[in-house]
């Protein structure tokens, strides 16, 4: 048994994929158009780690959706937080937790999916701009 | 980067380890307990694949969940997918898409996390109870 993805649907896919992929960093392994179906599906997964995926399912005839309480996040490790939570600030995504610890940071993509941000191994010593930056709304 | 785990929130945690281990047959890997903060978490993974985990969040004082259609579903390949499936049925779980293809099953947790079983490799001969077996509700 081997887990192989987390789904998510995705309302707008030139902005799922800048978030994912471009804010992320996460890249594109796979992706599936069905015209007969009417929709797209891309999956991506961390460079270097490429067998646990996200799915992107992008229906083409549905344009926004809801978030429910009983699923929480994705979670990656990366290598340098900072660096992490400054390209994803650098594409225009909001940082709903910032990193102050070193260790943990939060946002969420275009569709409300929350994504949590750790730090590889010991947390980094905690730095400015991130020990000043407050919350923005919830994760 | 690195994939981690995808979190949940659960609202029972006797019958969501019933589901999640039990039924479904990942393994616990690592359970924290925070009687300071009212929580457990408990992270479980398929046997053979320890690092790409689910992460169970049973907030105590908690004790039910809504679903949104951003999250999809968390998707697994299994060895023999009517195997896996009859111990779903065995331990009382619906089948919301019974695998009439040999390929393909869906599945709900206990708080309505849709669960994707696909068979490893090619799909297995179509075969009773299964070709037969009606879709149950959306998944």
């Amino acid at each position: 048994m081997k887990y192989l993805h987390t789904m998510v649907r995705v309302a707008d896919l030139a902005q799922s994929l800048g978030f994912y992929r471009d804010a992320l960093g996460l890249e594109v392994v796979h992706q599936i158009n069905v015209p007969a179906g009417r929709y797209t599906l891309i999956y991506l997964a961390a460079p270097g780690d490429r067998e646990a995926q996200v799915e992107l399912t992008h229906n083409w005839d549905e344009h926004a959706y809801s978030g429910g309480r009983n699923f929480g996040h994705l979670a990656y490790s990366v290598p340098d937080i900072y660096a992490a939570t400054q390209r994803l600030l650098d594409h225009g995504v909001t940082i709903s937790r910032p990193p102050r610890d070193g260790y943990m940071a939060f946002v969420r993509s275009p569709d409300g999916i929350s994504v949590e941000l750790l730090q590889e191994g010991r947390p980094l010593p905690p730095a400015e701009p991130w020990v000043s930056m407050p919350n923005v709304g919830s994760w």
